[in-house]
């Protein structure tokens, strides 16, 4: 087995201001990686403590775009940035020449690769709307092979305590997304959802861990030598903090 | 003549860092609403100076939704984006409880209430994707009534010194639109083309004009005693500021 | 607060042979229009006194056609189509060169604009396919954001005599729209629904009432100085009557 | 050969208020129709004398309305709507319980049938939007099949006295269509478009002709013994003639 | 009574290896064939006893595309592929000359014609995904027109014995097709449904028997001298059996 | 530097029946494969020597599902279906439960990964229609993100020989592709274009090639112990060469 050794030093930018989720979300990911891939995590300095709705993806969206030139220019081969709502990776995506990929664009591809109709699990308050992750699906082209989004209904910063709960409402809703909506394939909807997918592979349907789908996709770009293309993402003409 | 007079304070705000569209933003806009509507212009502190990009467009939003909720609490009825990237739109319509319309969204509407088929005509610099514009299309539905982005290829604050370049792009790009692109309706794509239109009424099809356009949607929204939908724009459990 | 004072003079053709619905809906719109407009009712002298479906709606179309010339000749600035089915709004737009407005056409575009998908209340028979208005939801592009179409399953000509009835089902049906099929913001799909909208004011969604919703689009296309493109919409070459 | 012989009366109606189609129609059909199918062609009283746009399908629709209820009532089996802007055609199949097949929406089904992407070559004047044409392809779901609507740029009225120009045009904008526009079929876009299509073979893709793809769709639908949904064509409450 | 008396000679191709279906397929095709039509029914030698999903149709595909083209050589004027998996279809309207219809295609064709939304009732095993048939609907462009597809879940092969099992399933997914899914028109799925359909008239919708629907559309094009598009099925430059 | 060791034994299924692609192949995958990945490449015994339209498709299609679940038998990991045809993909998607991966579905996936609007520059005859290639886009849902299919009309089996035709064309389609077209991505759409990529860097657009795409994307599913959903793609009831 020969193959060429390709060095994949990968920053992963949690956009919120707490580092609660770096030490699991690093125990999931060194899992998955590549041999010769080194991954780093970072969270930002300000901005919300966990990204629920457009508003608070907005907040993160600012410092997901700094730490991602941050990382460029500390010579990083790939980003990933860590947050189901893709905060700011359209902006960082023309500013970046290295390739950054984002939770739910990863999800949503291995999704409609694995099945014909997927359902998103996501997690924050009961009653949300998910129209982040709506105008994501509009956006990527993908909101007709989205059978629905469901929710556990547990705020994203109750997750880790509420690990029961979440694992068993979880079960419940991608059996409502399978039997009612006609999802075929499962798609976590939230980077904190780090619950042992063991639990669900009763569902006879794939569910796909958003965070695993980035780094994949991440190391598959940095190997193929590839990044988004500057033609669709061009270059800003503005520096970082200038105010042309 | 009767109608109930409804007062209308609307807020305008222009999500750059520079106050120079101020004046003549103002000289239109009073030429075209209603006699009980007042409005107020203001422009953010930071952030980029003119927006081209969806970089830009990011370090534009947090200042734009901060602006927005400023509004809100000082007693204003309505707040308009008033940029064509419509940016942090949507998670000002989250947080706010008061109407806020952004150009593009208002834009579009107008293009497709008026004929089938519409071509934005944007400035910015030569070699630009519209990328940001494209997605907006997108997330808002009418990609398929959009029968191309032109550019007058002048970056935006170059519009007011060039504008008889601008004037004269603008004729040749919107004949363009029409005779090889199939176009029936013309949008300016820019809060800044502020040139005048009339040299543009040879063209035989209408021309809508983003601030004019927002202006009659959020006074209308205002008069109708209706704001965007809080079950899909729910607010958001954070404060604005708050970490949560 | 200055602004142009621009005079509105709108023919409102209700296109069926009965004026019983002329008073409520000069009663409802004049407490939404601009100080200065003026609205005038009329309504067709031959055919449906209802327009429940394509069959009714064909022969109303020729009569509102012949209305909307006769008020453009007349001096008006703009035209109401007052029907959910906006008959003959097609072939109107063709011959006028002044703004005219469906009831359907205004409120959908009200709808996309203040969320993300809605769902259309209307009347009729209860065994009704509501094909009329899914053709028009198709033609103007809006087919995708619409969640449902349901019915307070009245006879529209009992809409006034069954005012409770109606508005109890409105709430029961808006309700089953929004749980049941995902709507969040709601039309109200018939331009004889007068009900009371302070009723619905509970479901959390905005209401579009269709009426007022193509009142303020006509008066806004009159102080745009905008009319339907005459590219899309080319004047016919037959007169009127003519039988070229 | 055995096969139930159907006997199949098919009253065709060409809604201009003239009959100078009628002749030149009734050979092309005669060509074409089953041994035991009999062909009336009628024409309208009042109305418009060549149908080019949304306005002139208005003031047929009413009249081919009554001309298809009258043809029901006198025993056909079937109906052909005989203009390609299918007018009235959606009204008719509510009140028809025997079928009634429209030249446009026949023409669509075949060309998608054959192809994968066609063209429609119609008549009018040289500066026509096709609007209406557009219309029916948005109606009827073949929009995006629809690869470019052209034309040979005469009056329906000229295209007899004009035969030579109008395939000599038919040839030169079928042949832009295929090389240009990406088109594998063409559809003649008007019911008077009775070139000889022999003309037409050496462009290598099917030419599809409306008024025959009508007849044998309506021959087959009485063959099958199938008529419209009367659910998504619901029986009109209201008579004919009736104010209700 | 006049007309062009075409002979048509057509070839039905049962692609399974077993010749159950002949005599029942043929005998309901001869109800419904043309005086002039002549029908000949083939199965393949080797390949599926029943096609069932994608794997049972990709091991009749090729068997089918043999016989197609046998047809062909021996002079018929039209070929049928009798299986609503169309197996095959694509390569035979490449390779082939006269026309050849495949059962799903001419049945959504009709059903599309016929109403607004169809639901197809197909056969197969009870937990069958159809994702076999909804790639053919996506394929053809009719998945936004396909209300459901539902199951009488019953294997092929014992649709035959179970002939009243089949009615009362078929009568019931029927009517949640109709009631749950909003269909307005029904579609058999499946080649070998042969259950009298006076049963489900009491459905008040069309009911679209496949076989019939194939049969009439091959006869059409038969008649209109017109067969698949040659630039969109290009005749492949490989011979059969040759391994260029 | 962690990360769990997977072994991926990965067979590589070339469904032509010719070797002469193998040694150019594996030299192009060796030089981009995992560490820890082993390929394998087998042909098919029969069936066409290249693939260049569906007729082509469907006789390599039942060798290539043999040969998948021969390597299943084997104890592979992954198979790559290589030909972007995707001959068979679904098929053997059924029948496997290792992950399988097309040449087209895992190009057009990193294609919308990395821009918004693709072109695939393929390989065939110059009159090619590519109804194959546009079949599988509407398939998987990308019909909307191709900007165009071209080619550089030389025959698969003379790309070797041809290569420096190849390349020149390829440079010149894809310089097409971008600035006639709007493709911000360039697919190359034959597993045989093998000329090397550096020409086209020139483009500055990425250049997606098939089998690298379809390589990294089936280690990633091995990686991610993922396989086809078994939901959407059941395991059919009929073993291979079982006729049931």
């Amino acid at each position: 087995m020969q193959g060429k050794v390709r060095k994949k030093r990968i920053r992963i930018v949690v956009p919120v201001s707490t580092d609660e989720w770096n030490a699991p979300a690093r125990k999931l990911l060194e899992g998955y990686k590549d041999a010769n891939t080194q991954i780093d995590i970072v969270n930002i300095k300000d901005g919300p403590k966990a990204i629920e709705c457009c508003y608070d993806e907005v907040f993160a969206a600012t410092f997901l775009v700094r730490e991602a030139e941050r990382a460029e220019q500390e010579g990083y081969h790939g980003v990933i940035d860590y947050c189901f709502d893709d905060p700011g990776l359209r902006a960082a995506k023309e500013r970046l020449e290295i390739p950054i990929v984002g939770l739910c664009e990863a999800s949503v591809h291995f999704a409609t690769l694995l099945g014909t109709a997927f359902s998103i699990i996501s997690a924050g308050p009961p009653d949300c709307a998910f129209t982040d992750i709506k105008d994501l699906l509009r956006l990527y082209g993908f909101a007709d092979e989205c059978a629905s989004v469901r929710s556990v209904a547990l705020p994203i910063r109750q997750l880790e305590r509420g690990k029961q709960i979440q694992a068993d409402r979880l079960l419940s809703e991608a059996t409502k997304a399978i039997e009612e909506d006609g999802a075929d394939t499962i798609v976590l909807g939230c980077g904190s959802m780090l619950v042992p997918t063991e639990e669900i592979q009763t569902l006879g349907a794939p569910v796909v861990v958003p965070g695993i789908a980035a780094l994949k996709l991440c190391e598959d770009l940095i190997d193929m030598q590839l990044t988004q293309s500057k033609r669709a993402f061009c270059i800003p003409r503005r520096q970082s903090g200038e105010q042309a």
